[in-house]
């Protein structure tokens, strides 16, 4: 059954002092329905991509609320896969139309974690990794730090490649209104900055934010008469073992290669098809290896061509991270899964604005959101 | 497309002192597979109904985890929606069933509550009422207690109809080896019971537990004819408002109405169809609420019928609770959604042992899942 993404909005991504998750959460909803032209009691279900409303806030039973904030009966579900919680809402949201349970669905990320100091973050983040893992006093810039040291030792790169991934994410989000850095950065910067866990400083590493992003799916033929929209060629999702330690190679996600391999599968074209993909970029050795994983670069190449910026707008084939990645326009955990689809839905329906990259009817878009440190990835591929 | 469950396991729900969250999540995917006869590679996908994971255990990005505890990649999808987090995810499987993204799906649902003070444990819960509940002080019995206050008082009931429905699921559970309570109470037992929230006492109250349940469903036939199956006819959800406060009527669940109006217009059955039911009893009063808005009994005589325990075994033509309800079998909320259905199979299979009830292949079963005092409810419905 065909299946579009019709509208999208976010709230910006940052630190928004003055706003709670439901406020987030509104005006992501309210936004959308406004952008997609539709009113509430057009929308047959929601889905809620949210990680850390119970440990954070003491906000479970978030379904129920957002009912509540929208003063309409329907069914609403909360799902939670980390920081692929957006992506998970997604695909779920996807097969729910695909049933025939629903004809029209929301899908809202959002998360609030700026409210709490640093260390309830820190435990909330960790709840997705392993007991062993948390129990060692490991983080997740160090489990990241310890994929990172593997892929610079075998392949014989350096700091200055993955800090290219940063260089290249901050000068996208340069031209995001929505993002939470609009600075360009340099190699040198990054190099210099603090470290968090050797080998990476904290400019490699996506910031602690608030944010929301809705996007509409819709079977509904009329709707997608109405509206420029996107179809969905495929969304995959697949698991790996969630401790770093049980795990084959360090420097590969499986989950993203199986989600990948059968996104791909499924949507009848490859990676060298894709022209626009945002890519979960929480450390900047995630979208080196992600590059990889994604079939867009070679084994033990991705270092190579991150230093050429090959993935930059107005560079080479395929752009990556146009919205600004993790790293730049920010990581609201359940957000971010909604937010890279809303960015490949602007891309491909010419609504980019300064950001727009060139797009025609030929041209396809992935997205990859990754939960932990490659528990969970869930791969969704699009085209006009 | 027709779906049926075809096999269910239940850890025993109690204080499970030497059981984690995932060694409870273990016993019931591995007991489900081999009551199943199937191999884990034969399932599709796994729905995780778990409600305070992340409050309580710091433990979220469950499907990852329970992925590593099977040793194997698959769509895993946690789903939480307070106390219907079970229900919730049986619903969702049931649409991914649907949609043809798998055959064979299995649905866990479990709850660890016991390794915890008493105020976490109440301020966890606390986290599925709206914020306003939360600030001034309430807590579910408290909010239950408002309800049965006016059902009491504007039927003019009195403790003992409340009483009645405690007794009968004590009666229940004592046929029912995995039940946390397998002793007789009698009215009497329940007025001089210590008071939580007046006019409820603790007998009239569910109890903290630990347990996991789970269930396989599938569309692929020739698993249906291997296996004595359950057909599914229906699962709906609905929501209401959050707080009691802004809601109409403190004597009926409209989340429970909406839900079980459109089951039961989906499945072309009425209530009275229905010969065996599992109603979400958190308090004596919550079932004396949804036997009215199930449709079963009409408004304000539920507490009567209650008295003249008219659905206890072997009485009239509906029997409820034969599990022994939240009340006497047990509540690890996440898991509570998930063992109902198990119930409802293993009598319609004729498999329930001493608390077998009389079945036939015109017997239709109704389970019915409750998040918070009310703004989540699931209904679904089955038959041979």
């Amino acid at each position: 059954m065909k299946s579009q993404v019709i509208g999208y909005y976010s709230t910006p991504f940052g630190e928004l002092w003055n706003k709670s998750l439901f406020d987030l959460t509104t005006e992501a909803v309210m936004g959308v329905l406004k952008n997609s032209d539709l009113e509430k009691n057009q929308i047959d279900a929601v889905f809620f991509g949210n990680m850390l409303g119970g440990i954070l806030e003491n906000n479970l039973h978030a379904g129920a609320k957002i009912a509540d904030l929208l003063d309409i009966s329907m069914p609403i579900f909360r799902v939670e896969g980390a920081c692929a919680s957006g992506g998970m809402a997604f695909h779920l949201a996807h097969s729910y139309i695909t049933s025939g349970k629903g004809k029209t669905v929301l899908v809202v990320g959002a998360e609030k974690m700026t409210d709490v100091n640093t260390d309830q973050i820190i435990q909330g983040l960790m709840s997705a990794a392993s007991g062993e893992e948390q129990e060692c006093g490991l983080t997740f810039p160090g489990l990241y730090a310890l994929m990172a040291r593997e892929y610079l030792r075998k392949y014989s790169y350096t700091r200055e490649h993955l800090a290219s991934v940063s260089v290249k994410n901050h000068t996208h989000a340069a031209l995001n209104p929505l993002a939470q850095f609009k600075n360009q950065i340099t190699i040198e910067n990054v190099l210099t900055s603090s470290s968090v866990a050797d080998p990476l400083g904290v400019l490699d590493c996506s910031p602690v934010s608030d944010g929301a992003s809705a996007v509409v799916i819709t079977s509904d033929s009329n709707l997608m008469k109405k509206h420029k929209g996107i179809t969905i060629l495929a969304t995959e999702i697949a698991t790996d073992s969630i401790s770093l330690l049980r795990r084959d190679s360090l420097t590969e996600i499986r989950a993203t290669q199986e989600a990948a391999s059968k996104a791909f599968s499924t949507a009848h074209i490859a990676p060298q098809d894709i022209s626009i993909a945002e890519v979960h970029d929480c450390f900047s050795i995630a979208e080196l290896l992600a590059m990889e994983d994604l079939g867009f670069w070679k084994k033990g190449e991705a270092g190579k061509q991150a230093l050429q910026f090959e993935s930059q707008r107005e560079k080479g084939m395929l752009t990556v991270n146009t919205s600004g990645g993790l790293k730049a326009a920010g990581h609201p955990v359940g957000a971010t899964g909604v937010k890279q689809i809303g960015e490949v839905y602007l891309q491909l329906t010419h609504q980019a604005g300064a950001r727009q990259i060139k797009c025609d009817n030929t041209t396809f878009g992935l997205t990859h959101n990754v939960g932990g440190s490659g528990g969970t990835a869930v791969v969704s591929l699009f085209g006009v």
